[in-house]
């Protein structure tokens, strides 16, 4: 990687309000020195007592940690993007971030802070028929108010989540500063093998999200049961070979390969597991996993938004 | 659709230069009114004789013409726009396109029109590795000296090649002048449901590039004989049902889910036949020929240039 990003962070999606601080006091005492949040998740007030905590305990420095946050697409306009970073670390109780990211390549109508927060993807959540409201934003634009953040000090790094090739392309052509991260669903049912050598040639780094596929989506209703990873033939061999779980199989695949990972999870054990993956899959283990690719995508916004309010909108396609 | 283009044009790519001035002639006589031409195809000269000798016989005018082209990758700067759009209407010996459009989501250095012309995919193809090189201009860039093409009555309407979902939200979030038309590769092996819904949902029309699938890739070595439609089972019954060839109910497939196609032969028996597609597939033999779909996409730059010159350039990943 050519970031000093730690190559295994904690994230923080879905981790309930009730358990973020004490969860993410957990993690800083399990080993974890990155954290992957975002302002949609809605718990950046907690992490950040989780983690002022850490470091009045004297646990953990601020230097010590890379914490990313992520812009969203309620503030795609230049003039709300340094306004949502700065409520973002307000809230995480830091003044500068290791990485912020755009969280969608999808801009939508602004909501105010004090209208709501998170302004999660529907413009009003009380109307009769809650509906995602595009707003005329360039990524270019918004590409630039990211940069200005870097230049104001506010933060060290900025890329890109969910990106695809065609957008990659057209962000190294119009990048002053140039991305230092593509964030992107990735795991052996959606391997993208194309788009992370693609980044990778671009010189940019890739954080893989839901790196254990399904699970992360079981909760949600957005993945079948018989679409888990951890029974798949290949990870339970690996697994039986090397004497660790199919979900260490599943991570370690995730960082030989060169991505970054970032597993979640409430539970402490889990999280000492996650990051004990101080093994090596050889490279037929490493093929066969690789070859479970179905290009099998759980987090889809062309899929959930139309599920969750009828509002099509892909963005893969 | 939202233009007045003739849903079924003749499409000029690969027909060889010594054959294209006949065969356009031919193709207005059989009944084409509609010619989908590129820089790129390298016989915009000759398509220009055939069709300036259409009209010096009478066959036909100018303003019952519909005529598209496409500016290449070389030509993306701003500063080589205008450039490249009057070459190819001095070509085409017209003065106007009704339709210009972005040949693919790549910008590549510029090569002098007197250097070599078209320049096609590499730079110096003299050169001991000929290579690709990539220019850094931004598609929002190109679109703007796009829009000053219509409003220097150049050009009626832009539009774009081979842009994916991702890509068409930012062309409508920087577009001052709305793109009137998406081309892309659709066949039922490529059905493109969701991008071409996007499309509509944005008051864009259609053209499905490539109607008949593998047949325009099995001369290019780009497709293997097991993968023509020809022979597909809901297309095959669906013809004799209709007493129809295969390759007409292909198009009509094409037409009738609201695309526009584009079909290319040298054969005037082959031109009257991809014009003759007034029959009415059933919504039942409509969805069996949908569900052939298998994303199998056979013009993908991710593969083709790298095959052909070691550059690895996906835009669809």
């Amino acid at each position: 990687m050519n970031t000093d990003m730690p190559a295994v962070g904690f994230g923080l999606w879905k981790i309930p309000l009730e358990d973020t601080a004490a969860t993410v006091l957990e993690a800083v005492k399990a080993g974890y020195r990155h954290f992957d949040s975002a302002a949609d998740y809605g718990n950046e007030g907690e992490t950040g007592k989780g983690l002022s905590q850490a470091m009045q305990e004297g646990l953990v420095t601020r230097e010590e940690l890379w914490i990313t946050s992520k812009l969203w697409n309620t503030f795609h306009a230049p003039d709300h993007v340094e306004e949502a970073c700065r409520q973002s670390l307000d809230d995480l109780k830091i003044d500068f971030f290791d990485l912020y990211l755009i969280h969608f390549p999808i801009a939508l109508e602004y909501v105010p802070i004090e209208t709501r927060y998170p302004p999660e993807w529907v413009y009003d959540p009380d109307a009769q028929n809650p509906v995602m409201i595009p707003a005329k934003v360039p990524l270019h634009a918004t590409w630039a108010a990211m940069e200005a953040l870097v230049e104001k000090g506010l933060v060290k790094n900025i890329g890109v989540c969910n990106y695809n090739s065609g957008l990659v392309h057209d962000l190294m052509a119009y990048a002053r500063i140039k991305p230092a991260m593509l964030q992107i669903e990735s795991h052996p049912y959606l391997t993208q093998e194309r788009l992370i050598r693609l980044a990778k040639d671009y010189g940019i780094d890739v954080t893989a999200f839901s790196p254990l596929g399904a699970q992360s989506y079981f909760e949600l209703d957005m993945a079948a049961e018989g679409e888990s990873l951890l029974g798949a033939a290949p990870v339970m061999v690996a697994a039986s070979a090397h004497g660790k779980t199919p979900a260490q199989v599943l991570l370690r695949w995730g960082i030989q390969r060169g991505t970054a990972i970032i597993p979640k999870t409430t539970k402490p054990d889990r999280m000492r597991e996650n990051l004990d993956l101080d093994f090596e899959l050889s490279q037929v283990e490493m093929a066969a996993i690789s070859s479970l690719n179905q290009n099998r995508r759980f987090n889809d916004p062309g899929t959930f938004t139309e599920a969750a309010f009828g509002t099509f909108h892909p963005i893969y396609d």
